[in-house]
């Protein structure tokens, strides 16, 4: 019986620009969230249109990537997955989790647009559940009648989260949305990112009046929650040389 | 902008052990043929029973998993789809040809059993499209909430292939199922297979008596085409040392 445990070597052939600057607050799974945008760069020779050539006649693709700001291959083969309040630990062949042995990731996104500028393909997309700079192995075509499955039988994780938390906005906030062209997309998605509750379920018993942090496009997002939701108290730019940390030293991970 | 270009290496958690013994006849999608079962072997740690806890709640799983019997990366940027008849070239990344960059594919399967023997778990799974020693990346639970998508709008291919062949055997071949305890569920499998019509599109035209030939399981499969559609002519054992080539000698790819 052959083992075939000699290694394989991929190359990224593209990468991931989205606006999600840190792991905490990113959707858990594709789809989630449609106002989640991203751009996936296709490093030479993908970036000809060739490579893309029939790929507009698609409404989804699948990305393949290797979860970013994941250490490396994960040697535990339980982990505790959200979904089950980070309490429960289950196999990692049970979990989407990112620790996983070889850490790749799948994400079944809508394709918006296959820009072609100056001979350079890219791909505009949507729903997205992925860090900025994630690198991609491979793009593929979504195809119903092979990949679409809906009576499919989903264990602990039978229906998809729902926002969960009313959100409003601070009039600090509100006033940097209404001073921006892009103000009422980027509340849009604010709202469902914080709406969909990212903290681990097991912080969720937590003290009110916590303030929770993270980098969401070139802003950082501060919100807490009270009794009527979740309320965004105020929105600051990125510092652009990352020093300030803003995002960073008020998410629950790192307090 | 960070290029990442640089590689990720992963190594095999597993083996897919299938019923098809060579590239020619295999089903282009996973689920078209549910008649075809086969095993996925972890390899070891992966194949302690805590890897998979939970896993049984869950109706079908991803495989994630290298093109198997592929020489490497291919450098082409647009490949020829049988769905488009071998004729018409398309963009890599529109396509699920084996030939990509990174030779890594994507299968949807039905989990039939999470098998735990003296300690050590392995998978039955069937509708599986994957060549006999194809190496397994990862094992993920179909999530239908973020995975299914039935609106989705599919190019070139919107629709599963129908099998297009009624499939009749021969006398011998009638005898050979007749004698073995699995011949029904071996006739299942070759009517389905044959049945697809594993020519490429192109060929399709080619001069009727022509004899085709395939292994599955353990038996060479030889049929032709008639009026009436496909007639398995004979079945036969695939020669264990490999010599005999019977299968390949009559495969359209080598003739």
């Amino acid at each position: 019986m052959s083992r075939a445990e000699s290694g394989h070597g991929f190359a990224p052939i593209g990468v991931v620009r989205s606006c999600f600057g840190e792991k905490f607050g990113i959707p858990r799974q594709p789809g989630l969230v449609p106002e989640a945008e991203a751009v996936v760069e296709l490093f030479p020779p993908h970036d000809r249109a060739e490579a893309v050539e029939g790929l507009d006649g698609f409404s989804h693709v699948w990305l393949v990537f290797v979860f970013h700001g994941v250490p490396g291959p994960s040697r535990g083969l339980r982990v505790r997955p959200p979904r089950l309040g980070g309490n429960r630990r289950l196999g990692v062949f049970a979990s989407r989790s990112m620790f996983r042995p070889n850490p790749i990731g799948l994400s079944a996104v809508r394709l918006e647009q296959v820009e072609i500028r100056e001979g350079r393909a890219r791909l505009r997309v949507s729903g997205v559940d992925l860090l900025d700079g994630t690198p991609i192995l491979d793009i593929k075509p979504y195809l119903p009648y092979a990949d679409s499955i809906p009576e499919a039988r989903a264990g602990y994780a039978p229906a998809a989260p729902q926002a969960m938390l009313s959100v409003s906005f601070s009039p600090q906030a509100a006033a940097v949305l209404g001073a921006r062209q892009d103000g009422e997309k980027l509340r849009r998605l604010i709202d469902a990112v914080v709406g969909l509750d990212p903290r681990p379920a097991y912080r969720a018993e937590e003290a009110r009046r916590r303030v929770y942090g993270m980098r969401l496009c070139d802003l950082v997002v501060r919100w807490t929650l009270d009794d009527a939701g979740a309320c965004v108290l105020q929105l600051s730019q990125v510092d652009p040389s990352g020093l300030n940390g803003a995002g960073r030293t008020t998410s629950p991970d790192s307090v």
